[in-house]
């Protein structure tokens, strides 16, 4: 994307002339945002609502892996996944801050492509970037995001609330952020084999975008407002939709009981799958990144959300001594585990979605 | 300080096991801490008051080197130096988020000699630990640090509103933090010569401490308060007294006079500057890390703070004409030059302080 354009050694701006550097377009747009970067701490105006706030930290090599990822994406990755952790508490983001570390090996025109990235992201969700803090790593590039949102306290929805009965619903289709990687995966192991091969990414458009560039679901916010639904639990799918499962009925002190053929996987998703010798539901019960919300709902608003064509119910909430448990299609009933994404674990490709 | 105990693998935990383990022992202190780690984002009421918010990174090899830096006093000073953020708004901080990315070649048990440092550095100044991120990384540790802090409107004070003729003043004494690393690096050198030599650091305490474990200055915060002082500016010294001078006037759009006979020096830090053949007013105009607060006053605000120990007035504001200078012990006038700490620039030492 940048290969061709001129290259500015990160030292020739210096900490604060790159500050400068990448600011100098963001206009503030929230009226909660006072202030934003510039001076020792950014200046927000809450109002009388009240604040979600939450922070994530982005490392080359165990978040993403830069043979792969366009600085752009990676960018809009990063702000796109904070955002996720409001878009889960039923809440609307408006300001974000952003650090950054960087080695050497990267240039200014590189860093730049990295925050374009974020501002596109910011932009389209209507974020203020308020604050940042940019300096150099001894070794690759490593992006902290903190992202600040609104909601009143009736709306705010926690992991914990969930109760027996309740419906389990999740928004979009799960799984194609998981194929998308192992597509760049497979396509990564082939150039470096034999650096002149071609990518052969042709027919996987969907897979690798939800994989490069997901979107924060703040569109199910929405319409759950829309339609007077308060959820009583959410989360947002990052590391699996049985994790994320789990978490809920851990934090509730509830089980639960999902049924596989309702999951809701797209055909595209379905052939790569396919292609890898993957059971679909397997990559979506355990292959993170699809930034989806998972949530439960009473039993009194299902007919609000019917036919949505954006929300699935999958299953329901039970007492906590049933357990967490799935029905197969072929109607059996397995005991979920997680196997979703672990930084401090090693997996193979095998191990995580088998 | 945690050499003769038994080491645990991270891997042992998995990322939400070492996210409960770390964060057992946080209670929430400020009316304003709502809900805490535990949840897709933390829970904040601001009530009617203004926030302040402030993020920085922390990496290893660059902010900090693990071959002299105890892991506990790591933690309180990434705490304390993001505190020292809300200190130079006017404002007092209650939340903090951390997120830390960790190699394998830390332990748990270093892991939570870390935290605990940022939980004393937390209760010692009030402040909640409300979120967080833990996350390994390919190599070394980094801390990111989000802190928020609060303040009434007609309290807050940007670097950018100082007045021609206001008095500059600096809290605490300079130079020390910059002395105390050039220490630990001769340590150092000599350990990397010779691994069986004893550290010389007998007589340094002071720098040492001041070098290793920073407090932010939120007693003068307190104390401005008591005196009915509002600062027309302020800044907080973690690059070096000439650096920060600069960023106020360049802001503000102001030049000014500083007197080198006025910069406050502890006689420690003299002394080891002697040792080092370092012009004191050098190491403090240059040497950063200091946490001190800068800020400008009214004249009129001169007989409220002329005999606080804690404040000592250094110079005044000019207008920008008059460029940014010091009027040195022989009465000769040099500009000033910012050479404080730049993250994207390798310095020697020598290069630093002359």
């Amino acid at each position: 994307m940048i290969e061709n354009k001129e290259k500015t050694n990160l030292d020739a701006y210096g900490e604060f002339g790159l500050i400068d550097l990448l600011t100098k377009e963001i206009k503030l747009k929230n009226k909660s945002s006072i202030m934003g970067v510039g001076d020792d701490a950014a200046i927000i105006d809450s109002g009388n609502r009240l604040q979600l706030v939450s922070t994530d930290l982005l490392v080359e090599g165990i978040h993403f892996d830069m043979h792969y990822t366009p600085l752009r994406h990676l960018g809009y990755k990063a702000i796109a996944s904070n955002l996720s952790d409001i878009a889960a508490m039923n809440a609307k983001p408006e300001q974000v801050l952003v650090g950054i570390a960087v080695s050497s090996k990267y240039t200014v025109e590189a860093i730049e492509e990295l925050y374009l990235g974020m501002r596109i992201c910011c932009q389209r969700y209507g974020v203020d970037l308020v604050g940042g803090d940019t300096t150099s790593s001894a070794g690759g590039l490593f992006i902290s995001v903190t992202v600040i949102g609104y909601a009143s306290e009736e709306k705010i929805v926690k992991r914990s609330t969930a109760n027996e009965h309740d419906l389990i619903c999740v928004s979009g289709d799960l799984g194609s952020a998981y194929m998308g990687l192992l597509i760049l995966e497979r396509e990564k192991q082939v150039f470096l084999a034999n650096p002149q091969a071609q990518p052969d990414l042709e027919g996987f458009d969907y897979v690798l975008e939800r994989q490069l560039k997901p979107e924060p679901r703040l569109d199910i916010v929405q319409i759950l407002e829309e339609k007077d639904i308060v959820p009583t639990s959410m989360i947002d799918i990052s590391d699996g939709l049985a994790s994320e499962i789990m978490h809920i009925c851990k934090e509730s002190d509830k089980g639960c009981r999902l049924y596989e053929e309702k999951i809701p996987i797209d055909t595209k998703t379905y052939d790569s799958c396919l292609e890898f010798g993957i059971t679909p539901s397997v990559a979506a019960l355990n292959g993170g990144e699809d930034y989806e919300l998972l949530f439960t709902i009473r039993q009194d608003d299902y007919e609000k959300i019917k036919h949505s064509p954006d929300i699935t119910v999958i299953g329901y909430i039970t007492e906590k001594a049933e357990g967490c448990s799935l029905i197969t299609k072929d109607d059996k009933l397995i005991e979920l585990k997680a196997q979703g994404w672990n930084a401090f674990v090693k997996h193979t490709n095998d191990e995580k979605a088998e």
